[in-house]
């Protein structure tokens, strides 16, 4: 292993594609006749295959969760800080899975795949994908992995709406659901974000319909404003205080348009490096899958009819400043999961960091994610001591 | 007065535009050469000048505050549950000028009108106008009206913030400031939402640069974006909730991008109804205003010693679930005028309408602002017995 790649990091990691050839049906009534699925492994599976741990990403991840993709590799994965050895989603003890979901933009099928049927790419006719079809679609994914049932299925944000989802459609399929900094289904406030990004991108006039790979364009400037509105909503107003308060980018006012604050210069930056990394049309797929998620419409719009489909222990995590999924919002589900009889473990993690805290080093968070995770795995290693290392 | 006209309105009311050709020095450094000033006035000035109240405009405001310009019109001025016969703003007790600020977009001097340097519109080249800025061109107006000193200047949000420069700089010139859903300044969370509606504003490609004026166009999805993240921060989460919850458009969801939940269609149609209505070049200047009001930085960065040339009483009222302008942020302005021994009133209205709290009908609030006003009133007329109605 390269000297640049830390100790406690799972080493350089190759991703793989999985072709599933079986139609997918979808809860918009489509079809995906066939689709690839990319995702990546961490840790080594156990012989009877029960240490197997499910990683969920949220609106602009990816299956790259941990490790390095090359010895010059600037940055590690998204979650590397939660994942590897040592780590709270110990390598040594998880085999760990991490996958690109459909409608991605990473390697899985998505809108920039050629659609077989007419050999150009799906752009707008990519069938719109659920948190409920994703995680039908991991659920093969797992048969083909040979998992039967995951120790843990984790995730944090929109990825943690799918841990829910998974204990509500799979309940014999999964032994534990981590699910950090989400909701139970989004506010009007939080649709109101989304519809917002959309609109930025529906209306650059290069998006040409959906179509902007025909026209060698993308909408980069609807990208770039999704983004800046979506950033706002990740940073607690005391994180943005603390990193730039009122801070001139040069020092004095001009009275121009020009940057003036160092929040305008980060907001810009930040907008335009995702532009350059990032789908468009999977940028509307994933908002449309966060504003559809809401588990309680299949049961009579009852939250804890959907929660007493689960049988899986929980572990929900929330973060004080998070305004995006506040406290409050996990407070529901954990209040459903205990009305239902469930055992839930939950921590409000104390932070400045906001929503996107569920991605950052806060010791308390690693701490207590450490220490669930090693319940989780003395279980599996008591179940069968000679299997895990 | 026609019958579709209510008893307690100001009635018919026309607006009045008067000319400034003394050059007005910008805090930016430029200067406008000359200018006018959109404005209207509701009740009666009395002999001694002693009864004028100012009301100084928000970001999307303008002069036309209270009453109707014909009998046909549909809605009265922006304020009219504040400003009439027996309202808060009692119209028989006091004079009552409400102007548009330069750099307006509904007849004062602004980026739309006529560059007396081109004969083109000013356009992008209109100057950077500040707050401070706005209090120079109001006083110039209070002296061509006769006023010396005001009884009151009262505002809310940006207009707000007009009231407390107005304290600051003119100390001798007003009785009373009512500072209502304001702040001291901007948090970088603030300017970052402006930062938002400016690039959709900039980005558009019918901006042109800020010259759409010579292209027979304007930038209508960048102002209709604008709005929408404009709004969204207006309303409290609570008002967006009990207004829309997650009620459906039609009933059932449709998987696909045309509006699925109220609150989207609510959003769009906000956005485009504003579009029509105000200009672009406007609204930048107005989010920048905003920005770059900090009234502390002229004295060594302390608000105290801003608020220490003040001497006026002062009324500020913040409402509970604003999250735009927080009560918190009231609460420093208070905290400052307390500290430097100034006399305040201080409410927090206990409301779920968010920022826009101070335009709506809140009946603690009108009740509280009705017996401030009072107060001023019987001040002004036990100096004056003979002279107010």
């Amino acid at each position: 292993m390269p000297d640049t790649i830390p100790a406690d990091s799972v080493g350089i990691v190759t991703p793989a594609t999985l072709h599933f050839d079986e139609p997918l049906q979808l809860e918009c009534g489509r079809t995906l006749a066939e689709y690839d699925i990319v995702y990546e492994t961490y840790g080594a599976l156990n012989a009877n295959a029960s240490n197997a741990v499910l990683i969920c990403h949220a609106l602009s991840g990816h299956h790259h969760a941990a490790g390095y993709h090359s010895a010059n590799d600037k940055r590690p994965g998204w979650w590397d800080n939660c994942i590897g050895p040592g780590k709270p989603i110990d390598t040594n003890r998880f085999f760990v899975v991490s996958l690109n979901n459909i409608g991605g933009c990473h390697g899985s099928t998505g809108p920039g795949s050629i659609n077989p049927a007419t050999s150009q790419p799906w752009g707008p006719d990519f069938p719109m994908v659920t948190v409920k079809d994703w995680v039908n679609s991991q659920a093969k994914l797992a048969d083909r992995l040979g998992i039967e049932k995951w120790a843990a299925v984790i995730g944090g944000s929109l990825g943690g709406m799918q841990a829910l989802q998974w204990a509500i459609d799979y309940p014999d399929r999964l032994s534990h659901a981590a699910v950090i900094a989400s909701a139970p289904k989004l506010s009007a406030q939080n649709i109101a974000f989304n519809e917002v990004a959309r609109q930025s991108i529906i209306t650059d006039p290069n998006f040409h319909g959906g179509r902007y790979y025909l026209h060698d364009t993308y909408p980069r400037q609807g990208l770039i404003l999704a983004r800046m509105v979506g950033h706002i909503t990740y940073l607690s107003e005391d994180a943005m205080r603390a990193k730039f308060g009122r801070d001139l980018q040069s020092g004095r006012f001009h009275f121009g348009f020009d940057v003036e604050f160092q929040v305008e210069s980060y907001l810009r930056h930040q907008g335009e490096t995702f532009s350059r990394n990032f789908d468009a049309n999977t940028y509307l797929l994933m908002t449309k899958a966060l504003d559809y998620f809401d588990p309680a419409r299949e049961f009579d719009n009852s939250f804890e009819l959907a929660l007493a489909q689960t049988k899986c222990r929980f572990l929900v995590v929330s973060f004080t400043t998070d305004w995006r999924f506040a406290p409050q919002r996990s407070e529901e589900i954990v209040n459903g999961l205990v009305t239902v009889g469930r055992d839930v473990s939950y921590a409000e993690i104390d932070t400045d960091k906001g929503h996107d805290g569920f991605l950052i080093d806060i010791p308390e968070y690693l701490k207590l994610f450490s220490a669930y995770m090693h319940r989780v795995a003395v279980e599996i290693e008591g179940e069968a001591p000679n299997a895990a290392s």
